[in-house]
Formats: C-alpha cells, structure tokens, sequence
C-alpha cells in the first residue's frame, strides 16, 4: 500500500482545490487501515464522444486514484443527455435519443479506456438514467426541499445572470439536483470535476448529509488552457488536441502550444516528475521551442508509443527545418558514378573547403540532410533522390542525385 | 340564459381582481354563443377538513357560476397534502396519509355541498394525484424549464423572504408549478382564488400558454376578515364561525362581527340585493347592532333555515337583554289568585304609576318579557314561570308567579 504521504503528494498534483483536504486524508487514513478502496466517482457528458487533452486532465486524476488502489465510478450522464434543453436556447445540450447517448456513452468509454484501468475490479461504468429516470414528482419534491433557493442562487454564474436580469430557467436549478443525486445513489467517496464545477460537486456533499451519509471530498481539477494560449480547450474553440489524433497530427497540434501552458501540460498531461518539472519550468523559458517537442513526443509516445512517436518527431523536424530553407537556394547535380559519400559531395559541392572541414562540421552536429542532423561522418547519400543539404547556419543546397 | 350583463354583474360582486377581465367576457361571450358552459376550477386544501364562512366567500362565487349555467371543478389537493412539508418547518402543512387526504377530503365536499349544486352535471370533483402523481422527473424538468428564476421570485411572499436573507426552500418552487399543471390538466377557463393565491392562478395561465391553450382567466376573491376585525378568518386565530356550527352558536359567534366587517359579511357571505346592500352600508353606521342581529339572522338562516334561525334570534335576544339586567333586581311576587295581565301586574308591582301609563309605555315599545318587547296591551303574564319585566329605561322587575 502506498503511503498516505505519497498518495496526497500524488493526488494534490495539478489540483486548483480540495474540499475539504483534512476529511480527504481521514478517508484515506480509513481506507488504508480497514482495505476499503474509496468510491471515486467522476460524470461525464455523453454529448460530446470525441474526448481531448482537457477531458484527459481528470480522467488522469481518477487513473491516478484506481493506481493507488481506490475504485473508479464513471457516471454516463445520460439522463440529462437525454433530455437536453428543454427551452431549445442551449445549442451544447440538446436532447438525444437513447441510441445517440448509448453510442457516444460507448465511445466514449472507448477513449477514455486509452486513460483508465478498465479492469472491472477497479473501474465501474454506470448510467444515471438508471436512478434519475424513475423519481417522481413527489421525490423531487423531497430532494428539492433540502435545498434553499438562496443557496442555489450563490452559484457563481447564477449570480451573475440573476443580478444581469437574463433569465434562469426553473429546470437550471433541477439539473444540480440530480447530478448531486447521483452522489447520495452511488454513495461516492470522492467528486473529480473541473474548477468550473464546484457548486455542483458541494450539492452532492449537501444532498448526502441530508440523506445521513459521510459527505463526499471535491477534488477541483483546472480547465485545460487549448493551444490558442487564451480559452479552455474545447471542440468549439478549435484549439483542442483529441486523444483519437494519429500521431504525426498529435505532435503537431502539442507543438502549437503557447509558450505560457508549457509547464502546465507537462503537468497535468504527462507523468514527468516532481523533479523533471522543476528542470521544465526553467527550460520551458530559456529554450521554449525543444521544450515544446519534448511535450509533443512525452504526449505522443503516451498514446501511441515510442516508435510512432519518434517518426513523429522526425517528421515534424524534417517539415520545420524545410520551411526555415530559403526559398530560393543553389542547386548540386551528383552524377551517378560520382563519389556520394557525404564529406566529398560537401567539398564537390563547395558547401566546405576540405574534407578536414566537412568532418569538423559533421562532428559538431552543424551539418543536416532534410532537417535530420547527420551524425556519422561515413554517411554516404542514397542514388535518385533530392535532399536538402544545410552546413553550417547558412549554407544550404538542394542535391539532384541523377 | 342570462344576459351578459347581469352575469358580469353577479360574476364581479365582491372580487377583488379579475385577471383579465376582457377575456372573462369573450370567454362568456363564446360560451353563450356555443352553449358550452365554462369549465371553472377551485383547488382546495385537504389538510383542514372544518369549513368556515372564510371558505364560503370562494364556494359562493363558485356556485354563483353554476347557477349560471357553467361548470365547477373541485380539486382536492390531496398531492401536495400527501407530501406536506417535507423540511417539517411548516406546521400548517402536515404530511398526510392517502386515507387521511381522503377522509378530509370527503368531509371538506360534504360541508362544501350545503354552497355548491352538487348536480354531477355541473359539479366535478378530482383529485390531483391522479394527474401530478405519475409526473416523473424529466417531466418536471420539461414543465420547470417553461418559469423563469426571477418570475418565481416576484412573487410578493418570496420577494420579501429572499430580500431579507429567509431561506425559500427550492421545493417551494415546485408547488405552484404542480397547481399549475392542474390547470393544464383540466383545461380550465377561469380559477378562483383568494387574493394571496394570484401568483399561483397566474403560473396556471403561464403553463396553460406554454401547452398551447387559451389560458385561463384569474379570479381572485378577498381574505374574509375574521370577527376580531383584524386577521383573516382562520381557524388558528380562533376568530371563525363554522360552517357546520348549530343555529345558536352560528348566530352568537356572527353577532361579534366588527362594525367596520358589518358591510363586507353581507356582501360577502349573504344574496342580499345590490340595493340593500346600498342601504345596509348606511344602517351598519346608524345602526350596528340591529344590522349585526339582521347578518346573523341571514346567516343563520341560509344554513339552517328560516325557524332554526328566528329561534337563534330570540334565544340571543333574551341572552343579551338579561345580560343589561342588573345583578340586584326588586323582586315582585305574583299571587296564582291576582290579576295577570300586564297592565294590572305593572301597576300592582309599581312599575307604572297607572294603568293608563303602563298602556302607553307599551304603546310606546318601552315594555320587555324577558328580553323580547311587548307588542300587544292585552298580553297575559303565564302562571308558575319566572320572568324579567323591563319597563322604560331603567326600571327592571323579577316576576315570581306562585
């Protein structure tokens, strides 16, 4: 069993805030000492099927919980999926069939197994709908009677439209209700959400005292900040990177992030250590553009591996060092019986004044072929090709290999 | 058929708003057009199964639009009833059994039988669990999502209590919401309610809209102020008279109207005429406790019947007199063999100088038995009874008759 020390150093980990922290550590203390893994729940919206980095941030949180031994509750939220919104003013909500919310639940489970132990010991997926779909009036009488209006107003964003005067529909105030219903049905140890969520999180904690159960701890994750350096990342934003990219696109788009989120992705994204993110939130400043594509090959071997992300990056150094050749640069024809070896094509082609010199160049790592730094000096070129050939910082040349 | 005219004339008496009036007359109009009567709702509280006269302000009105020719739905809100208040603050609203709901509710028709024309045919009675029961959540949230925040807030009651920081429990919410629906459910036309239930008939003609009805029209009635003259009549201010009272106690507990009520009871609660209700609003000035005495014999009278009620009449008269009665009264003893008639007695005790003065004191209307004035000279006293012979103003006689 992990220690409780380690296990709160590795859950506190990128977390905006803990509700309250002293009754997280007593859940932990207890579940260590009588073995009761804690229930970790965490909702999800079965309207959005393709998952991003930002989805990824909490279903990490909860990964991290089932490694240290506690019991994942994944909720599809299709109760509401279903119903959507009723006034038709929320284009993100609308309502779906049961087929719809049962593919997108499908899918995404799918993805977010690329993120989760899916082992059914440690992981339970179940549907709201289940619990919500038969309440009658007269329970959500009893459910919205624990519950003062004031309380409900509060809600930050509540708060902002009620004193703005744009409307609030009624059902606004329900949709709390049957999320923190949702916590008194699954008796949840623990709530993960994003910062944007605590109200409804603390609903679950209030519902579950009026319902005579120990509380839930709320565990606020931060919202993803998207490659434009500016919004949370989201589908609508285009700034997103889905967990379902290949892998040259994966590298890519990590490669657009702002130079501001370096540090925060490595993270939240990735399992770098304490101590490597020390090292990277220096490096993230003196040499943003190699710390950039250590991020992009750190994400892109997490969801595809070493190789694919190692030809990634070739690709993407290759793509970025073409587009840093001058447009207009001289050309080398290399005769088929010449010598194609690369320190005489140099000298041949006038890109070095020796083969002494060549060899120098190639030993400093000064010289590349297609942006990929050459790093024997026995390289000899391949016959039929046309590579771009750079020594040195300035000089370039295209070799037409006849 | 009546005209229209005098069914807004009756239709208008003593309302305090109508809600909007122009469509209560198209409403009229289209149903003397198409004979179709208009279907009139009243939504009644099961938890308070004794009726008063307070209650009887909205039954008349009800039954004043059955003898119209239109049709009376009767809710009894055994839903709510069934579920009371479920955070337990509100002791006016117990929870309540469905054979409790029922028994009040069979107790609450019997007594609303002596107002209303029970005539299936112009009467119905329901129960609203029948429809708000099998409501389920997502249905609520579908009839939640038709009200805003702020609309409910408006609400003078809750306007007041969210202002000065009293918690509104979110279920509050619920109820109008539910009272609306019946309106819905029934498609009603017009609602009768007290004046403090506007917000509630209102929600009604908002759901109605949303469903794609014509909405209904609100009628509100005044809170009958009780006898203390302050509060409205109410069981809990002990300040009511029963509709179930017996003859004497209904009439004794009327005769404690406040003068300044005198009026608005006969408007209220009797059929007297517009025209004597003209006069009466002088005379309850001029002449208070003889206009009290006639509300009471009206009152009496309409729930008991003509002799019930002049027996009310004179047991209270005589009361009320022997009450003006000084504690230490000259005693006269009559002798059997002694002349009994009145005039001779009055002399024989000294309560007239002469026959011919004690005729005109009687003449006069100066003359009482016990309480009740004497009309006739020739009246004989009876044998063997004890009676209190008043005489003018001051003088007063105990009669022993041996």
């Amino acid at each position: 069993m992990t220690s409780l020390d380690t296990q709160l150093e590795i859950i506190r980990r990128g977390t905006v805030e803990i509700v309250p922290e002293p009754e997280l550590v007593a859940k932990l203390e207890r579940s260590a000492k009588t073995g009761t893994p804690l229930r970790v729940k965490l909702g999800c919206d079965p309207t959005r099927p393709d998952l991003h980095l930002g989805h990824s941030v909490i279903l990490r949180k909860l990964r991290q919980f089932q490694d240290l031994g506690h019991h994942a509750i994944l909720i599809i939220g299709d109760f509401t999926g279903m119903i959507g919104d009723p006034t038709g003013a929320n284009k993100t909500r609308p309502s779906l069939t049961i087929e719809q919310v049962r593919k997108n639940g499908e899918s995404y489970f799918q993805q977010a197994s690329k993120i989760l132990d899916s082992d059914p010991a440690k992981l339970t997926i179940v549907h709201n709908s289940t619990w919500l779909g038969p309440m009658g009036f007269e329970d959500l009488i009893r459910l919205a009677s624990k519950f003062t209006v004031a309380r409900m107003i509060e809600r930050d964003d509540f708060t902002k439209r009620y004193n703005s005067n744009e409307p609030i529909s009624l059902h606004e105030f329900l949709y709390p209700l049957a999320q923190g219903q949702d916590s008194v049905h699954l008796k949840s140890d623990v709530e993960l959400g994003g910062s944007d969520q605590k109200f409804n999180l603390l609903v679950g904690r209030d519902l579950q005292r009026a319902d005579g159960q120990e509380p839930q701890v709320a565990l606020m994750m931060p919202l993803l900040v998207g490659t434009d350096g500016v919004n949370k990342m989201s589908k609508s934003y285009d700034n997103y990177v889905g967990l379902d990219e290949a892998p040259n696109d994966m590298y890519g788009k990590v490669l657009k992030v702002n130079d501001d989120q370096i540090y925060s992705w490595f993270e939240l994204l990735t399992d770098v250590s304490n101590e490597e993110l020390a090292a990277i939130k220096t490096r993230a400043v003196s040499d943003p553009r190699n710390t950039k594509h250590d991020l992009a090959l750190t994400l892109t071997r997490m969801y595809h591996g070493e190789e694919a992300a190692a030809a990634a990056r070739a690709h993407f150094v290759k793509i970025i060092v073409n587009k840093e050749v001058p447009d207009e640069i001289p050309e080398f024809t290399l005769q088929a019986d010449s010598d194609h070896r690369l320190l005489a094509v140099m000298v041949a082609s006038g890109a070095a004044p020796s083969i002494s010199e060549a060899r120098r160049l190639v030993q400093q790592g000064a010289v590349s072929i297609d942006g990929v730094k050459v790093a024997d000096v026995a390289t000899e070129l391949g016959k039929g090709a046309t590579v771009v050939l750079k020594a040195g910082k300035r000089t370039f040349l295209k070799l037409l290999s006849v």
